[in-house]
């Protein structure tokens, strides 16, 4: 049993970070901030998971070296342009943010983590990101979270925060806060996914790595294809351990429960990403259960989650079970035996289309009502094994074309 | 040098050729063709490729049997339901369909192909299929290829035939032609793809194998990403040797001509495909070149072919070349070093976007001419080796989501 409550706040729930967003004029629209900002009072333990693009970003090589470090006190993100594709002048500019925001918080660059996303492949205007640090680093607070969840956004449509306490072992109360932006999950190689988390758990660099690797896997990953990331993906964690206390090792019952904390609020997130795709009505949540590996698994439920055929149907409110056998089908996957049943429910109510591998006759009226509301869970049994895993997607809508079809201007 | 040209005709162009096309009823518009039948005068020696879909529909399964006993003399092919995920009704379906059209043309079951397309899981309508067949027997005619090609189409707008002769090393002129069907190439993991291909050639069933997986490797399977396949997409071949004299055999040079010729009528078959693409407004032709193995070029080319983002992007003419590399990025391919090339162009000019690894600024106005053109060509230098694959796709627009969002109702 996990012992685990969700609280108010984000970014800084956790004790000693603080937090600001501010439009410093990387993008036109002055309403948009842009730019953001985190602090620690002490130096935090960091890991990270990056992006495997080749193409991958000058920040993201950048934030590589300092989690190889161990630590870090501050993190800068600009949203508007992804410092992606722009050569030796990218890798200078991320130097030069890390720098300027040393510079004002009196902290050594290396301390000092730099996200971007945005526009790929378009140098960053430095002339407004660094008065914009001068600027950003006077509004440090801890209640500036929401201002950083807005500042990291890009076509999203809402800030994305979560903050959880969990209760260790011993019976010190920790907090684990956190927030996330990405929109463009309506297909999975998309617009940027970015991810930071805080707390105040003591907590060793390899604990904190193996911590977050678990947890990607299962939320972020899983809306996001394996490999189909953008130039800029990344995930962060920073535990300044101001709660005290023993420090939480490897293969410690804490851990687990650290662990299985930040794969809930993982989730938590990317679930909400996902529910704010590009152009999105609904929000798709597919199970497969019972396949031959973990592995299998993943596969099956984010091939159906990646279908732009599922994803239109359910658009349409149009429970076209074919297409998702056929996404099942393509997946790679191991099935000695077609027995599969798909369940289709929502708060309109549940319908079996398919059972030991055959279509069902059903009631399409029903199969629309459950299809009219917002959240969906497609339960997909392949008998095989025992092995399972949850995928999270979105419809296909007119709007997504819309917004993808004119972002750059 | 392959000594080629194009000729009128498609699927009844080679000798001994007949076909019909004719509304049965299976489908509810009686303006709609729904039932093809293709026969040779002569047994015909037979290839084929098909779906590796784990849920591949029952006449796939049929037809595998049929091409591993080497010839046929007759094709039948209906639209409007796919006869997949039908359990051992669709089997006993697709044996009815191939017994009744051997009973009207007096020929073995055995000599009889079956193809279904359309929707999954619902059961084929014998009732009008039976007496389908019967009428259709009796239209046969070496005309009526194209009536042939309207039947088979679903969401197509417009059939799709070629046709060449080719002349032998001897002197011999063989014709070969051809018909597919597939329109929901918009996006890989979609409709099915049918291609059907006849010839007067004499050639041995091993030749015919190896040449038609040849050809669909770089046609075929270039608009349709690897495993992504259909519950039904199948390509067949049949040879009925017509014109006589000398077989062709395996490592012969008439097989390369007979193999180029092959490749080059499948490339303008899946051309024509992605080109009617379900609401193209765009056919894109990626060429990844100098790419360390041919199968990092294919995945690279396939991979921007298939980028939803790339694909709004083309549709709102805009010249967001990040989502080119971005998709580059994360095909799963070798990539020492970034010196990567990129030039768009089409009829309306040509543009370098990207060269040795770095954006360049170039004229938007240019480019949106160039963008605004139907044909559109992404040539991607990767400059680390020696192979080359192209791949063919089209924009992603409104009327992609109409069709999708509302297909089976």
């Amino acid at each position: 049993m996990i012992n685990l409550k969700y609280v108010n706040g984000g970014i800084t729930a956790a004790k000693g970070f603080t937090a600001a967003g501010i439009h410093a004029g990387i993008r036109k629209n002055s309403d948009k901030k842009d730019l953001a900002l985190l602090f620690s009072s002490q130096p935090a333990k960091v890991g990270g998971v990056f992006t495997q693009n080749l193409y991958a970003a000058a920040p993201v090589a950048y934030c590589k070296q300092v989690v190889n470090h161990g630590t870090a006190s501050a993190l800068v993100v600009n949203s508007g342009y992804a410092n992606a594709v722009t050569g030796e002048q990218g890798t200078a500019d991320t130097l030069t943010m890390a720098s300027e925001v040393a510079h004002v918080l009196n902290i050594a660059p290396d301390q000092v983590l730099v996200c971007s996303t945005g526009v790929i492949g378009v140098k960053l205007p430095m002339a407004v990101i660094k008065p914009g640090i001068k600027t950003i680093a006077t509004k440090l607070s801890p209640s500036g979270g929401n201002d950083a969840a807005q500042a990291i956004m890009t076509t999203d449509t809402v800030t994305k925060e979560v903050a959880v306490e969990i209760t260790l072992s011993d019976g010190r109360v920790a907090t684990i806060g956190g927030m996330a932006k990405g929109s463009g999950m309506i297909h999975p190689n998309m617009a940027t996914l970015l991810c930071f988390i805080t707390t105040d758990l003591p907590i060793s660099s390899s604990a904190l790595q193996t911590a977050i690797k678990y947890a990607a896997d299962r939320s972020f990953n899983m809306v996001t294809v394996d490999g189909d990331t953008s130039t800029n993906d990344t995930m962060l964690i920073m535990a300044n351990g101001l709660i005290g206390g023993t420090m939480i090792e490897k293969n410690s019952a804490d851990l687990q429960l650290f662990t299985e904390a930040l794969t809930m609020i993982s989730i938590n997130l990317a679930k909400k990403m996902a529910a704010d795709g590009e152009g999105a009505n609904h929000l798709l949540e597919i199970e497969v259960v019972n396949a031959f590996s973990r592995e299998d698994a993943a596969r099956a439920a984010k091939a159906v989650a990646s279908s732009n055929l599922v994803k239109t149907a359910f658009f349409g409110a149009d429970a076209n079970w074919g297409r998702i056998i056929c996404a099942v089908g393509y997946a790679g996957i191991t099935l000695p035996e077609n027995k599969t049943d798909i369940t289709i429910s929502s708060e309109g109510g549940s319908i079996t289309v398919m059972q030991d591998g055959a279509g069902l006759v059903f009631d399409e009226i029903l199969a629309k009502k459950i299809l009219s509301v917002k959240d969906i869970k497609v339960f997909i049994n392949l008998k095989c094994g025992a092995f399972s895993a949850t995928a999270w997607g979105c419809d296909l809508s007119y709007e997504y074309v819309r917004i993808n079809g004119d972002y750059r201007t």
